[in-house]
This record gives structure tokens, C-alpha cells and sequence, in this order.
């Protein structure tokens, strides 16, 4: 059986960056259209030459691509021919591949917004896509509002959409603009319209996030017969944002009917980098990736509930719909209070520790984990203060030394120069086969920035440790979580701490207290022990 | 025409504890609890009484609420009889309104997860129902796995659920536990159940967000049927979450066919304080609020397009398909353009500063607003800093006091008991009236337990400020939150500090710095200077 081809058309570049607080730099956008070509996409928006400076440069430099590369306009205004229309002069001018072209198909837009009548709505679409056929260029009406126009004005949202398919756009894409109609609409509304003659082959589908439903929006226009499907990586766009690309390519390439049924540009192999994709994306935009994002989060395939962890082992098809490699994402089995005995034996043996199945030390570490986390702990990230906790009740964990005090104290006051200037001290005073150790730090970094009474306290722990010092110098403080939670009955501080190695081993641990700084100094001394666990120190 | 009744069930406690990094204490439970009976939902399920210390406590303690509360268990198991599980009686002896109960209904899982009879799983099923319809509890059946289970093998798909619903079950939620099934299948299968003769008054849906249509995958059911929805608020919830209410609960108030169709205990008030509720649970999380969640996010209803807000100030429903003021949001127009400045003066006005339209400090307020945000602060919550901000480039802030030096020191020692204590002690120098005033406090609360450098520096600044004294002794720190965040290029500590007073009035202050107790001690400042603002003091 031949598969019908779907296309999908990315508006990341354009219609992603409507999103609040995102705004591409050009090399941004040269990299994004670069990630989108090597995933298979068929059409890469860009932007809107003419509109901005930044659109203007991208498109005088054009990102070479396999996928067609498309600029978006409007269609010409009122009162000025096709060709004297100089907005979309420019967008034509950028000698794109195909041209997406926005127009009004809701009468109550046509009559309130532009202020013009329908019958002079109807010669702009025709007009302007005329013009773009005499050009020879491959023309998209992006049909504004059409669902709501529809709604409206049947007659007129229909009449809108033939004006620029009569007059040659290859393809009609029905917009839900401000992402109010629901899926089963979709699916009636892009029905009469293939039902007026315009065929599936000839529509795509652009819906927004704002009652959850892009996706399922999406799918219900495949579902009537449209054979383009537009939307972003991330879900990226205004208010709520676009359809989200990347959920939608591995439905359509994983899930039936969709998989049997269907094909698109986006391979298998190109589909296992898509995890890369969606967090690159991120790392552009400096965001924390979502953890909860369908198969490309770093929780979409993590399990946490004791018994759907303990099937998994068995056979991770009990609770998993896709395996997580395929879209380049992997399982997760965090520690926590309601895994299972088997769950915590597999996650020790990971770590080197066989323990016999019925070992009095299993249900004691489980305990120890609950009282814990009853307290205001979370094992679920902090995998090496499990792995310290675990290590202690199986008589595993060395002593090392013993932490007498500390104290840490942060100064603020004017400097010379009259102005305010703060440093931190910490000192240490440590027990190392049974002899005192004393250390000072302070926390001014190389370029003169105080980093805080946690960073002293962390260079005046690893100062002196005695033997155990040509261990830990290497250990680097990578990153810092703060939490307000609750232990117990009242608001404690839970701090986790990720460190790194000369190896390019990297580790979390956690610590509670109610004062953060003493919550901070336990994570330090458990990644501190941790690293000492792990180079065979004893 | 009556409208049909659906039932709203809640499952945040339960399943929506299963996400990863989430875990609620026994008073965090109770304060959703109370959110949720607010709100209007039906059933507010509690967790698993028995299977963790924190869901025992909450049980021994259930919240007072109008809506059913409900604990969660499981089918008896094979080979002892209903009467003598141990893990059901722990479930029913928390004497709720109602019980849900999971069961197997995938022949796969039944015969490999349990590795039981198919026929030995169906009476399991049937003998703990009849057990629950005999001590006349309202009972719910959470069918596992059922679509997976009807495409696999749909008579015994339908044989489970039937016993659970013949032996006296109330409601059969039919759960797509891995989260794979599509709304189209949702749809088909749930007609089929009621074909097979259980009426959709009779039947629930529980979907989970794994191809990012849980929202759609609820509705389909509804279209078919289905009159009960289980979900959770945001969202939360194993994975990538159960369908969210937060989405649903708007869609079935405000958008057609459902408005008009059906009714929920959801009234249009309590509507008004969703997007309130939802951002309660972000607090308690301490998570991010995802700006871009469907009708309660900070960008739901935020127009950056050029045309798009143009438009807006014509008419607001040219670009929004439901009013925000609906579900207690609000419309954004960013502040770079020129909409924002007229923005910027209504929500000065709010606060009872009028600004006149060309006044020049608007510009240097938006800029200034704009420059700290990339220095990582931030005002949507902040609104105290944010007046303080305003009123600065106004010239309507006195200067109140001068703050010459502070000094922090956190100790850590054994005590006489060879015990390990920690305790803090704050000096802070302040210039009152061209007088110096020295105040010192230390961190030990009335019973004893040392609450960290934080409350040490809140209790010396508020010791000794002179005249201003009288006006700050009734300000006390209610709440407490951090992130680390990025500054620029660098990663940088906030903290939000809410404070209240004698009069009840609450208000919030941010401060900012890679040290962690010099942002405190900046919100702390905001916090005591608002305060004078607020009470006249020149």
C-alpha cells in the first residue's frame, strides 16, 4: 500500500517568535533552520522580510536548505495594485521558494479590523496570488481567523479561501488564529471544505495551544483529509503558542493510524535526534527544557510510581506507548517513596552493590529513605546521597573524618571607593585520623565577584583534608538548587548540589535544614564522600 | 433544556504526586485540599492510605470538604480473601465517602505483571467490589490499562470492568494508563463500552499527556459519553502528566458544545479564582508558573504582534476566544510598545500613583524595569519592589535610612551533649537622622530551633530604626522563595520575600545576587520600605 505524504511546514522563525520574551538574533536563526532541515521538515518559514531588521538580514543571507524555504507577507492592501504594493514588493524580493501569504477570511475582521468591504477582501486574495503565480513562486494563503470566519460567515470564509486557490496558491492553510475552536470542529469545518471543492492535498492546518488542543486540532484537520500540518519546535508561539511539531512528527511516525498511513519528510534516524533538537532549542533560548513534554522530556519516560517501576523491569512495554530511544529520549527510574524492594535492589546493583535479594539492609534503606523524605528530602535528582544513605545501612560507607565546626561570616559595607562591596569567610575545622585541621577560604572569585557563603564554605572544606586531599581538589561546583518545602510541619530549605570531577564524572547530593547554609554544607559533604566512595578511598 | 451533570475528579494528591521531583507534606495536602473544594470539584482523591507515612497522616486527619473525599487502593489480591488483605483494610479504614480501587484489565499485564488467571484477576476484581458495596461505600473501579487492554483483547476488557460495575462499582474510569491512545480511539472504545451495556453515567476517563492529548483524549470520551473526568490541577502528574483541569474545567464552562450542554460543580465565581489556584500550586512546588499554559499561564492572554495588539485595543475579541477576566487572568500587552506605556499608567494608577500620558519618567520606568530583568530579577509577583521602583523615578520615595554595614555569622558546633547545633547571629549599622544605630540578633527562634542567617538579618534590621521603628515591629516574613536564576551570563540568586503586617496587608519584594543572603537582605529592605511608603512616613 502506498502512503499518502504528509508535509509539514515549521513557523518557528516567524510565528515562534511571537512568543513572549523570544526574540532570534540571525545566527540563532541560521542554526534553528539548520536543525529543521537536518529533521526533514518540507517548509521553513523564516520570518517577514521588510518587517524588522533582523528578518531582513536573515533572508539577504538565506540558510541553505533541502526544505523549501518560505517568507511570509500579507496580501496587498487596499487601494494599490499587486504590484505597486511595496510591504509585499519586499517580501517578494527575497526570492524565496514559496511565499506565505496572510489574508482575512472572517467577515467581522474584513469589516472591523480593516475596515474595508468583502467583496474588496476577495480582489486582494485573488490579486495578490496571481501576482505570485506570474512569478512562478509556490504560494500559501495563510487564512486568518478561518475557523471563527467560518463560524461566522460560511459563505464568505469559503469564498475567501477559493479566491486564492482559484487563483493558483498551491496550498490553503485554515488558521485557527486565536486558538479557540476544538478539535471536533476542526474536523467539521475542514470537511465542508474539501466538501467545496478545495482537496485535502491542497489544505494544511495552523492551530495555537489555547485550550490545550493544538495537537489534537491538528491531527482532527489530518483525520478530514489536509496533508499539511503547521507548527513549531516546542510548541514555541504567541500566547499559549503553535501546534507542537514535536509531538506531532513521532505521532505521526509512530502512532497508528498515522504510521501505516502517512509519510513524511522526517526519517527514523533523523526522528532518534529530535530529544537533541528540542533541548538545542532551549539551550538557544536559555530556558529549562520542560520536563514534562510529551517524548521529548526528561520526565516523559521516567517512572516513579513502585508499581509500574517494578513491570518496567520486567518488560518496559507495560508502561511505556513508544520506546524512548526512538525519539532519542531514555528511561528514567528515580528513587522515591513508593518504589520496591526490586526497584531499590536494581538501582544499588547500577552502582555496584549486589545485595541478596531478602537482606535485612533493603527494607531499612527504604525506611530511612521515607523518614527522610518525610523530612523535606528528595532523592529523585540527589542519586549520590542515595547512594551514601544506601551505602551506610549496608556497613559500605568509611568514615572518612569528622566535620568538628564550622562558621561562616558575610560582611557587607562601603570599600574606599564608597561603595558597597560584600564578602563571605567560612572556616573549617575538620577531624582527619585523629588530627585538627583548620581552614579558611573566602569567596571572591578570580574576577573579583563575591559568589556567596556557599562557595567559601565549599573552598575551605576541600582545603585540607589531609590524606584524603589529592582526592577531592578536583571536585567542581557546577550547579545549586534551592527549595522552600516542608519537613515536617514547618518550611525548610532543601539544597542540591551538582558537582563535578576531573573525569567529567558529575553527581547530585541534598541537604535540609532549616537554615540554608547548613543545608548546603551537608550536600558539599556528601559530594565530597560520594567522590571519595567512587575513587576507592577508604 | 436541563444540562447534564459531569463530575469533576480530582486526582492531584494521588497521581499527580507521582511526577517527578513532587512530593506534598500532610499540610501541603490539606491546603490543596481546601483549593480544590473551593473550586467545585466532585471527588478530591487523597492518596494511598498505608503505603506511606505522609498519606497515613493526612488520612488520620482528612480535610473537611463539601466535595467526596476519596482514598485510593487496590484490588484485593490472589489467594486471600477481600476480608483478610491487610493493604485494603488499611484502605478502608480510612472511612472515606468513597474508594477507588485499580485492577487489571490488559490480559498482557494480568498474565505477566501479575502472573495470575485471567478468570482469577476478573474475580479479584468482583469480590473486592462486592466487598466495598457491602460496607456501602461509593465505590470507583480505576480500570488500568483498559484502551491497551480493548485493543489487545477486548472481551476481556470489558469482562473486567463489567464485574467491577456488576458487583455494585458507582463509577468505571477507563484509564489509559501509558498514555498513548489517541482522542479518536478514546472515542471509539468508549462508545463501545457502552454499547456492551455500562451507560456513560456510569463510566470516567482518565487520560495521561504522553502525546500531549490528554485534554482532547477527556473530551472524546465526554463526546461519547463519559460523564466523569479525572485529572489534576497544571497538569502534574507520572511522566508527562494527567489531563489537566486547570484546561478542562474552563473548556467545559465557557466553550460550546459544552457550556450549553453541561454543568459541573465549578460555578462561574469560583471560576474567577482558577488561574489563583493554579498558581497556589506553583508556589507550594516552588516551581516556574509555565507561562504558556492554556487559559491561566502569564501569557495566555498576552498580545505581541504588532497587528494582533492594535487590534486588541479596538476590540479584545478580535484576537482572545474567551475573556481572561473569565478565569481570573488578565490580558498582557508588553510594555515595548505603545500600548505598554498606557499599560504601564493604569497599573500605576492601581496602586494610586496617576502618571500623566507624556510623562518622561514612563520611558526610563519601562527601560529600568528592563534592564533589572536581565539582571534576573523579576516584578510579576514582586509588585512592592516594583512600586518602590516607580515611585524612585517619580521622585516620590523618601530615603528613610541609610544602611552603612551588616555582618553574618552562621556557626556550627557540638554543644555540651556532644550534639551538633547550629546557630546564626546578624549586626547590622544603619544611618537614621544622621544618627549610627547598632543592632545584633541571632537566629533562634522561641523553641529553640536556629532558623538560619536569613531571620537573624530580618530581626536586627527591624531592631533599632529610630523614629521608623514604631512602623516596622508588626512586619513579620510569611514567606520565603529562591531561585537560582541567570543574571546576564551568569548565574545569579533571587529571592522573594512576602511580608505582612498588623493591618493584614500582604506584599511581596525581590532581591538579587550571586550571594544568597545580600538578595535576602535587598528584599528584606524593599519589604520595610514599602511598608513606610504604605503608612505615610516621610
Amino acid at each position: 500500500m502506498t502512503r499518502e505524504r504528509i508535509f509539514l511546514f515549521d513557523t518557528t522563525l516567524r510565528d515562534g517568535q511571537q512568543t513572549q520574551g523570544v526574540q532570534f538574533s540571525t545566527p540563532e536563526k541560521h542554526q534553528i533552520a539548520q536543525a529543521l532541515d537536518t529533521l526533514g521538515i518540507d517548509y521553513i518559514e523564516g520570518g517577514w522580510p521588510g518587517a524588522n531588521p533582523t528578518d531582513s538580514a536573515f533572508f539577504e543571507q538565506p540558510p541553505k536548505t533541502r526544505a523549501t524555504f518560505t517568507a511570509f507577507g500579507m496580501t496587498k492592501r487596499a487601494g494599490i495594485s499587486a504590484e505597486n504594493d511595496d510591504v509585499l514588493a519586499a517580501v517578494l524580493n527575497a526570492g524565496t521558494g514559496a511565499v506565505c501569504l496572510v489574508g482575512k477570511t472572517h467577515d467581522f475582521h474584513v469589516e472591523k479590523a480593516l475596515g474595508i468591504s468583502l467583496p474588496e477582501n476577495t480582489a486582494n486574495i485573488s490579486q495578490s496570488f496571481a501576482h505570485l503565480a506570474a512569478q512562478g513562486r509556490e504560494a500559501i494563503f495563510d487564512a486568518e481567523h478561518f475557523f471563527d470566519g467560518y463560524k461566522s460567515n460560511p459563505d464568505y470564509a469559503l469564498e475567501a479561501v477559493h479566491a486564492a486557490h482559484d487563483a493558483g496558491a498551491r496550498w490553503v492553510a485554515l488558521c485557527d488564529t486565536n486558538g479557540g475552536t476544538l478539535p471536533h470542529q476542526i474536523h467539521e469545518i475542514t470537511k465542508a471544505v474539501i466538501a467545496s471543492g478545495i482537496t485535502g492535498d491542497r489544505l494544511g492546518i495552523h492551530t495555537h495551544n489555547d485550550t490545550e488542543n493544538a495537537v489534537a486540532g491538528s491531527l482532527a484537520a489530518v483525520d478530514a483529509g489536509a496533508r499539511q500540518i503547521q507548527g513549531t519546535l516546542n510548541g514555541l508561539g504567541e500566547r499559549c503558542g503553535n501546534a507542537n511539531l514535536t509531538a506531532l512528527i513521532p505521532i505521526l511516525l509512530l502512532k497508528e493510524p498515522y504510521a501505516s498511513q502517512f509519510e513524511t519528510g522526517v526519517s527514523v534516524e533523523a526522528l532518534a535526534g529530535l530529544t537533541r533538537t528540542s533541548r538545542m532549542l532551549d539551550d538557544i533560548l536559555n530556558r529549562v527544557p520542560q520536563k514534562q513534554a510529551a517524548f521529548v522530556g526528561a520526565s516523559a519516560f521516567a517512572h516513579k510510581a513502585g508499581l509500574h517501576a517494578s513491570a518496567i523491569l520486567k518488560d518496559p512495554t507495560t508502561y511505556e506507548h513508544v520506546d524512548p530511544a526512538s525519539v532519542g529520549n531514555a528511561r528514567i527510574i528515580p528513587m522515591s517513596n513508593q518504589a520496591g524492594q526490586s526497584n531499590l535492589r536494581r538501582r544499588l546493583a547500577e552502582m555496584g552493590l549486589e545485595v541478596a535479594p531478602k537482606d535485612p539492609a533493603l527494607p531499612r534503606i527504604l525506611d530511612r529513605i521515607k523518614a527522610r523524605e518525610a523530612e523535606g528530602y528528595s532523592y529523585d535528582t540527589a542519586q549520590a546521597s542515595f547512594e551514601l544513605l544506601a551505602r551506610d545501612e549496608l556497613g559500605l560507607l568509611p568514615e572518612f573524618f569528622e566535620v568538628k565546626r564550622y562558621r561562616v561570616t558575610i560582611e557587607r559595607r562601603k570599600n574606599k571607593r564608597d561603595q558597597m562591596v560584600s564578602l563571605s569567610e567560612a572556616v573549617v575545622v575538620v577531624k582527619v585520623d585523629g588530627q585538627k585541621m583548620l581552614s579558611v577560604s573566602e569567596s571572591m572569585d578570580a574576577l573579583g565577584t563575591d559568589r556567596g557563603p556557599v562557595n567559601a564554605l565549599a573552598k575551605a572544606l576541600a582545603k585540607d583534608l589531609g590524606r584524603y586531599q589529592k582526592f577531592v581538589e578536583d571536585i567542581r561546583l557546577v550547579d545549586f538548587k534551592v527549595r522552600i518545602t516542608q519537613g515536617g510541619t514547618e518550611a525548610v530549605t532543601r539544597v542540591i548540589i551538582d558537582s563535578e570531577d576531573g573525569q567529567g564524572r558529575r553527581w547530585s547530593t541534598v541537604g535540609v535544614s532549616a537554615n540554608i547554609v547548613d543545608a548546603s554544607f551537608e550536600a558539599l559533604l556528601d559530594a565530597i564522600r560520594w567522590k571519595l566512595v567512587q575513587d576507592g578511598v577508604t
